[in-house]
């Protein structure tokens, strides 16, 4: 058996584990059935071209509805918004799904989602990111880079472990040049509002740690990151935040990062503004031109906090868009 | 450790996978990355109150599109369908989702998919339950018993292996009485019209061999085929076609089986015919009955041909309707 026949065997998480299942440890037909709990590991693969790209989930994040979540609406329009697409009106769904590309060349992650800490915290619920890699297949030593879209706390703080130590000891850091410069701009931290903006500084800091920037290293707007995969700039979810096209051949899809965060609110409600938004009319902005693009192109779009496994398309419905969800294939 | 925290370990196959990969055999970073062309085990799970479902896949079926698939449109109508759905306009997208329903006391499969022979000769395709219910940690042999919604060989064939032997050695096999004196009935054969229907009934009396005969109970409408599932009649599709409402609690779920062939199609347009409809008429005015109810009630519908994970809500659309996927939680 060659290491590529072995390898790609042991990634398949089916055959592996029904390889080592032992059934005879199972309950025998008739006996009462225990409800297991577990949840399969949330990853999904599929193709751009000749580049594999592979969904792999951070987890779902729900906590009750904050009632200034959409800072120009009333908290009702948000319930009203959640009960017209089937969601729970009290609770605030929020999903995390980071990606692996593979380029056949290059091994990358588009960010981290929130890593160890919380995993322990939330046992499990979020910070699955690590475990789920497991399970498709991917060592965390084996990733050449991680490319980080912008700097808040579920994109940024899987590239550490609880103690602090490099979650991907092998990988680059691959970071957008405005963000970074922003984030790591002492003038900037001390005009931050107290609050949502000071957390997100310290935690910045706090996450860039020495070991981590030693192997950062910045990227330019409309350039290519690594080859297949380039970078665009939409900022106003934060200063520097950034989406990316993936492209091979005649295939692509769009990574909006967090240009619209949610679908089924802000998808199809571009005008409402997130608390997240750094820079609400900035963000519109960009949601509304991101939007107007993938509608037209009728392009796939990869969303991180879009429900697993987060891929959609566009439509335009009269002044503002829907999403549909794009059909999962069980066999790539 | 006990039997069931044993059994919860190993159901889950993120852990089962993670367990026994050995790291040191994959790549090293910097390393040209295999692209691996595996799928994860495509399988969910969710509660209906204390009643856990697991969807199990039996993969997508893909072919091209055939010019008479909807009887009462023109092929040009139907791609114009597809179009509207992202969808691959010359191909027709079929997937195959049985359920699991475990309630504590009883283990049942609902519908088989399309069995060994088919999961050999399309290389994995589709026949794939098998494979998944064991990813899912269900041994074969622990099934109580396995609920037929109608004959068709996509949702029977599974009952047997290609050896013709029974694929669920312990379970018996509860039929629905009309749909079982339908195809049972050497009358309605002799009558059966060349191609479609004569085929249809020569596979049920293949499947439905001595040894699965042994198994079968027929079961009557508008009562429950086990504690917290009740069949409902939905004739149309098939003569003796049935669905089912699953219910725990203050929570259910409406098993629709082939009330409507794929959403994106068939919700959308529920006066269209698909070839499979034995009584086009019948099957419509059922389909636009269940759809108005569950639109109605805001239940959410489980539906063997809808894409994995084939849990949706209806919406109404003028005199039409339109799905709303229901999203994936990755922690149950």
């Amino acid at each position: 058996m060659t290491a590529l026949t072995r390898r790609t065997m042991l990634a398949g998480s089916a055959a592996a584990a029904a390889a080592f299942t032992p059934f005879a440890s199972m309950m025998p037909a008739g006996a009462a059935a225990p409800v297991t709990g577990t949840q399969a590991a949330s990853w999904y693969r599929y193709k751009v071209g000749s580049i594999e790209i592979t969904v792999v989930t951070d987890g779902l994040n729900q906590f009750p509805l904050p009632a200034d979540f959409v800072s120009n609406m009333k908290k009702e329009d948000v319930q009203a918004g959640l009960a017209a697409a089937y969601m729970d009106k009290e609770i605030f769904f929020n999903p995390y799904n980071p990606i692996v590309i593979n380029t056949g060349s290059k091994l990358v992650l588009v960010d981290t989602g929130v890593g160890e800490t919380a995993f322990i915290s939330s046992k499990g619920k979020i910070g699955q990111n690590q475990t789920n890699l497991l399970a498709a297949g991917f060592d965390p030593k084996a990733f050449d880079a991680i490319i980080v879209s912008h700097y808040h706390g579920d994109h940024i703080n899987g590239l550490i472990k609880a103690d602090a130590s490099i979650a991907f000891p092998n990988a680059e850091i691959l970071v957008p040049a405005v963000e970074h410069n922003f984030w790591m701009n002492d003038g900037e931290m001390s005009r931050a509002p107290k609050g949502r903006m000071e957390t997100n500084f310290k935690n910045v800091r706090r996450v860039f740690n020495a070991d981590v920037m030693k192997r950062v290293r910045t990227y330019e707007w409309n350039k290519d990151v690594i080859p297949g995969v380039t970078a665009v700039g939409t900022p106003g979810h934060s200063t520097g935040h950034t989406s990316f096209i993936v492209a091979s051949g005649a295939d692509k899809v769009y990574v909006q990062s967090d240009v619209t965060h949610v679908p089924f609110l802000f998808v199809r409600n571009p005008g409402w503004h997130a608390f997240y938004d750094q820079d609400p009319l900035a963000a519109e902005a960009t949601r509304r031109k991101v939007l107007d693009m993938v509608a037209n192109e009728r392009m796939m779009v990869q969303g991180f906090h879009f429900p697993f496994p987060s891929r959609a398309y566009v439509e335009k419905n009269g002044m503002n868009y829907r999403e549909v969800i794009a059909s999962w294939n069980p066999s790539i």
